[in-house]
């Protein structure tokens, strides 16, 4: 558990119309961790909370331990439970944003059709909202982060997989059933076209994705070309990329120029000018630099700027204190009126 | 010239508000040929001429053309110049449709920054509008063709090269700078990822695109294999595969697995249920065929559904048809104000 204080993050519709301002919680279900963040109607986060969610396959349970940390936090701040204005949770799986339903997620295994937004709603007794966590990311990148006064722009997730937030004129593109921006099964050149197994890697995070770095590394590996062992994570590699290892430096080079076609094929698509990389593979210095290399030589018509995010992890966080202050507003609205 | 009579194609909003309603031209300015038609304010097509634009370079040639064009229309429909509500135009390039501006052609040597909705303006004292010929028929199909009723698609035209239209919540995506769409420069397996040269196909239109076809066609042709001629155009060389040619089939096969690994990365980022296919090559049934085979087998979790234009070429001139109808009603509303 930590309990740090930070600055104004976000400028919140919130703070115009004179009334009492609500807290609220941001909530990051992921399959290895539950973060939560407690933050005033500024924005302000006024502490964070976070549990291992390893072994917390269903729900329920982590409904449960999110109450836990929700009352920690409350306490911590000393707050009553009533100036709780609203809550907002991304979950890794597809998300039906309308309707508050996590259709399926990938890591948090038997998560099919949760209807999560109503179980927030009865365990807080306020209104909740949730979306996919790459697209609260995004919409932290947006608030928030280096991607502030974009209309268009493209934000890369890229972790253990690869995903996109996809964000036209201000708001996130969501897609006919929710599976906009799964660009980790992307085809390129270099690339199988053979189906993907369920639960595999797809085609363009087999390279991209930090579980397919890592098989990349282990099918190269040998004792004589690395002191870093077999099972190094990707950031290792890439860390060991910039000490001029040479099988590091193949693993690298192969992630950032399939990167960049992703990019290069999303910007011909949608001529969003703006790419901004998160995850924790994805801020790496390393891959950033290597795939703006790679996308300067595609020699692009429109070439597409792209920096590593600034706010990191936070950036999903951040999305859900936005957008769970943007739910509380739309609440004391609907009261108002 | 032709002056053919077609049934009620729109449902213009025009007919609602029980004013005189206006008769527009829809105009499509290609690389070979301008077509255009005049309607009435139901959307009614009373009219339709053509002439040759091979010779034809510059702007204010092309409106001379549309000048003598829309006189004929007129003077065959026997109405007064004072009945034209509207004009609107697609042009085979890039175009920033906010200024009425052509920023760049590819066929239309010369087109650099032409202020066509200023000329269109001037020219017949109405107001226009104009866009780039794949938006302009990705409009014709949503408003009269299969499309209707969608809210998210895509239009894919493929003649000489390739380009897509992009339909989010009923509107094109134009882009940041008006790009969108320029799927010809797409990276997918199979492809070089070089720089492609101004002038040259790009990536995947060096495969799907007509003007690619018929090289791939060109560098497999041996008298021995086919009995059609090594100049064939696509269509034929599709017509040919049909009658079970061995070349043609290759070709075909191949310009189908581009074609549907370019959907099926469309249909990640995007999450699009609908691809409409266009242009001269797009609407030959076997290409469509063998795509609908190749996308099945890649193993899509959101199957994109594939259909031909049942429009064909007509679909540009009912998209400018659509969008003059609606300038001229907005007028209007203007007037009326």
């Amino acid at each position: 558990m930590s309990n740090e204080r930070f600055s104004t993050l976000l400028s919140s519709p919130a703070n115009t119309n004179g009334t009492t301002l609500p807290y609220v919680i941001g909530a990051d279900i992921g399959g290895t961790s539950l973060r939560l963040a407690l933050a005033n109607g500024t924005g302000v986060i006024l502490g964070r909370w976070s549990a291992s969610t390893t072994s917390t396959v269903d729900a329920a349970m982590v409904l449960r331990l999110m109450r836990e940390g929700v009352d920690a936090l409350l306490r911590e701040a000393t707050l009553p439970p009533g100036l709780l204005g609203a809550v907002a949770a991304g979950a890794p799986g597809v998300t039906n944003v309308d309707k508050g339903i996590v259709i399926a997620t990938s890591y948090l295994m038997g998560w099919r059709d949760v209807p999560l937004r109503q179980m927030l709603e009865a365990e807080f007794g306020v209104p909740a909202f949730v979306d996919n966590d790459v697209n609260l990311a995004a919409i932290g990148e947006l608030r928030a982060g280096l991607a502030q006064g974009a209309t268009d722009f493209v934000f890369l997730a890229i972790g253990t997989g690869v995903g996109a937030g996809i964000v036209l004129k201000g708001e996130v593109h969501h897609g006919s059933i929710w599976t906009a921006g799964e660009i980790g099964y992307m085809l390129v050149p270099g690339i199988s076209d053979a189906p993907v197994k369920r639960g595999e890697p797809g085609a363009l995070e087999s390279l991209v994705g930090g579980e397919g770095i890592r098989q990349q590394w282990q099918n190269r590996w040998s004792p004589n070309a690395t002191t870093l062992p077999k099972d190094a994570t990707a950031t290792q590699i890439f860390d060991h990329a910039l000490e001029s290892n040479a099988l590091a430096q193949e693993v690298l080079q192969l992630a950032a120029r399939t990167l960049a076609y992703g990019i290069y094929n999303i910007s011909l698509i949608l001529n969003s000018p703006l790419y901004v990389l998160g995850g924790t593979v994805g801020i790496h210095p390393a891959l950033g630099d290597a795939t703006r290399v790679v996308l300067d030589g595609l020699g692009a018509r429109v070439q597409p700027r792209l920096i590593c995010s600034a706010l990191g992890a936070d950036a999903q966080l951040i999305g859900a204190i936005f957008l769970a202050l943007q739910t509380a507003n739309k609440q004391t609205a609907l009261v108002g009126n």
